[in-house]
């Protein structure tokens, strides 16, 4: 017995929680965490309301085990597509391949990822931060090989997860033809290989000054961009 | 009179204006898109409910309004933390803390920006396509100066707009203790100035298969990695 879900004894049992798994993730992606109510997860699964309850003890523990398969899908995803690569360098490639590849497959996995930052911000936290985790321990074999610069792997591991995800939305999600996702990692290995500039200064840093952290909600009313959007058109 | 708001004629209409914005961000931040009504933001803003149809026709015009507004004034504030600069490797490195200090400042812009995937998913592309328009232009001025590597402008925009994005969510939202920004951004600079590998060599291009683009909901469930958890807590 695990704390998300009771763990099914038969393989009929197996097969109803895949029905159950599949059917959430449709709904969920359709009409949002909210949206997607047990009721109709179950009739979509093809089994009885009383059903849900014998895996699960409620829509949030459903979600947050989606979450956690969906984490460990992507990594082990990412591990078996690594597995044959001899440095880092061939590993990143080929990592960027495979995660485009699989939101090309599962396209669906962005929304509901992202919908944790509306159901409870600590499990997008939680995602993110233990993928980080994960990423930077990948990392720091690298960097003490001397395969990698020395620079911050906190902040490393999310400029990478960055480039991923937001690649991912562009080539996956909002385009429309198909692109071949190996020119498009090896644009991004000429960043991540010799940097984007042409020519090298080490820039001098700036100061940031210290603030306080709190939230404003104050919004001001804006108009001149309505202008410039009216002039464009004109 | 625009498509998405009456503009108001006089200043204390631009005040109960700014007051229905401020209350709309405030709420829509709080409980999302779908639970902030009309009546509980006029509530907040002190206004009776009808006057919010004094200037916007619905919700979604008010919501397509912010987030044009959003934009608008991210691109602003980024356009005046690097008009000094004059290489696009300094103004890479300012918009990069002018972007954390805004979000530091502003960190319900994420949670409004990013609900619009799940409000209309036509917003949230419209959103980073229409960055992604600017960010490749100026990039472009800077390509065409020499002053950046042969890189596909598309990818790289969106490579830098992850960055941007993960290292916010790294250090304006999940971090507890303020982090130095420029420090931040110095790392970042590393991996754009001279790339995150200490050794260079082409990787060869590898074939992606073609493969048909169609949405597989078919989730199966997967107990290894809740096994695994378990070993680990032993």
């Amino acid at each position: 017995m695990n704390d998300l879900l009771k763990v099914p004894k038969t393989p009929k049992g197996v097969e109803t929680l895949n029905n159950i798994l599949s059917a959430a993730t449709q709904l969920i992606y359709e009409r949002g965490y909210h949206g997607a109510n047990i009721g109709d997860i179950t009739k979509l699964a093809g089994v009885a309301t009383g059903t849900f309850y014998v895996y699960f003890d409620s829509k949030i523990s459903l979600y947050r085990y989606m979450l956690l398969q969906f984490s460990h899908s992507i990594r082990r995803e990412l591990a078996e597509k690594t597995r044959g690569c001899k440095t880092r360098r061939e590993a990143e490639r080929a990592g960027l391949v495979a995660w485009l590849e699989y939101v090309r497959d599962h396209p669906y996995v962005y929304n509901i990822i992202w919908e944790s930052l509306y159901v409870d911000r600590k499990l997008f936290t939680e995602y993110y931060e233990t993928f980080n985790k994960a990423y930077v321990s990948g990392l720091k074999s690298a960097q003490d090989n001397g395969e990698l610069a020395n620079i911050d792997l906190d902040v490393l591991s999310y400029a990478l997860m960055g480039i991923s995800n937001f690649v991912g939305l562009k080539y996956c999600m909002f385009s429309e033809s198909e692109v071949d996702f190996g020119n498009v990692a090896d644009e991004i290995m000429k960043v991540l290989e010799r940097g984007m500039f042409t020519d090298y200064i080490p820039a001098a840093p700036v100061p940031v000054p210290e603030k306080a952290r709190d939230m404003n909600f104050r919004v001001e009313v804006d108009f001149s961009f309505l202008k410039q959007k009216g002039k464009e058109s004109e």
